[in-house]
């Protein structure tokens, strides 16, 4: 069964991370917004109908089942395309790892935006400088470290986050990684250095067959200004 | 086994989430700092032979097994006590929408401190004037318009967010409505006035015979400014 994938066109976003998971896995899947426009989105996202209704994109629909929150989505595919541990505390870790790349992502984000969505970036500029300031030198290094410890504690290996086999927190982290250096290139370069573990795994993924010939591809949206990473050059240092 | 919860003392904060869920279920559970002191919590987090260590508390130590974030220990207990459904889709929409509650406290977090942790309320409060009129006018009633919604949608009736039985989504919405009501009274009053069975929702979890015992218990630590709903009455209106 294809899935059915929607999000806001023209940025990577938070529908990334679902996506390198089901180009990963080989999976089928339909860009509905890309395929259909916008008001295909709109539309599923209020169907008075349907009786889980998401918050927010990204919306993953399969079959009748319509899933939103992109943690919860990875753990969803995960599952089912063997992008998790099958033992209940490996996937509960895996799942945990996911949670906390999300609070760090979301920190990248209010690094741009800390009044809100509500207001554009050039209403909370000197905020910004306050807030992205302390995400560089505080925020990032302590979220980075944390995932060179858990790579390193890895009883299978340093080459995984979880296990001896790649999951999807891996792909995501690889994604993070990526967006933290398009956002805030000389804070991520620096702090990568005292992250070796963590450089060395997202050049791994990013060299995975799959994953290569998808970023290759049309079918990915480079980072721009209006996604979650933004390059501001005032907000890195 | 006895649980064991690592939480920062004096605040309910995320904490809170999970007691809410150990009391209803009538588990056996040790507030570690609590009982032995913050050293006690400092001791697991940075406990270096943890292959999983927790990014941050609350942290949930059951057995061998050392869980964080918020959702992923409701996601556990609810599995082992009944407060989540146990069919797949069922469970997945319980921790979805668990998801959407922890996004929407972080707002009402960020309502307060929109430059990050690393600042004083006392160091951003215009900031934090601005952010927060966005939460109470925007972000709030969007968040519990949608809970409202799926209370509504839900097939077995509006008394429960999943099903006809309570579930810890539920435990969850009733604490962020309390905190919501603590932090912004003027706010939230005017807010629940739209969203009823939001509202009769939370009133029945607190007759709960196990919720309310515990929260007239000296186990129930109160709302105040340390935590994540805190009352600035600038911030109100």
């Amino acid at each position: 069964m294809t899935y059915e994938l929607y999000y806001w066109p023209g940025l990577p976003g938070r529908g990334e991370f679902v996506r390198l998971a089901l180009e990963e896995a080989g999976a089928t899947y339909t860009e509905m917004v890309r395929e259909a426009g916008i008001a295909t989105m709109m539309g599923v996202w209020q169907d008075s109908d349907i009786a889980t209704p998401p918050f927010a994109p990204p919306i993953l629909k399969h079959g009748k089942k319509v899933i939103a929150q992109t943690a919860l989505i990875l753990l969803y595919l995960g599952d089912r395309h063997g992008l998790a541990p099958k033992a209940e505390a490996a996937r509960l870790w895996t799942h945990q790892i996911q949670l906390t790349i999300a609070d760090c992502v979301l920190e990248a984000h209010d690094a741009h935006h800390p009044l809100g969505v509500d207001f554009y970036y050039e209403d909370q500029k000197p905020e910004s400088a306050r807030r992205a300031a302390v995400f560089r030198h505080t925020r990032m290094p302590k979220f980075l470290g944390w995932f060179e410890k858990i790579l390193a504690r890895n009883p299978k290996g340093d080459r995984f986050l979880v296990g001896g086999r790649l999951s999807y927190a891996d792909l995501s982290l690889f994604h993070m990684v990526e967006g933290l250096s398009y956002a805030f290139p000389k804070a991520t370069k620096r702090a990568l250095v005292k992250v070796p573990r963590v450089a060395a795994l997202g050049e791994r993924v990013a060299r995975r067959p799959r994953v290569a010939s998808y970023i290759a591809s049309d079918r990915r949206t480079a980072f721009n200004e209006d996604g979650i990473f933004r390059h501001y050059p005032e907000l890195d240092g």
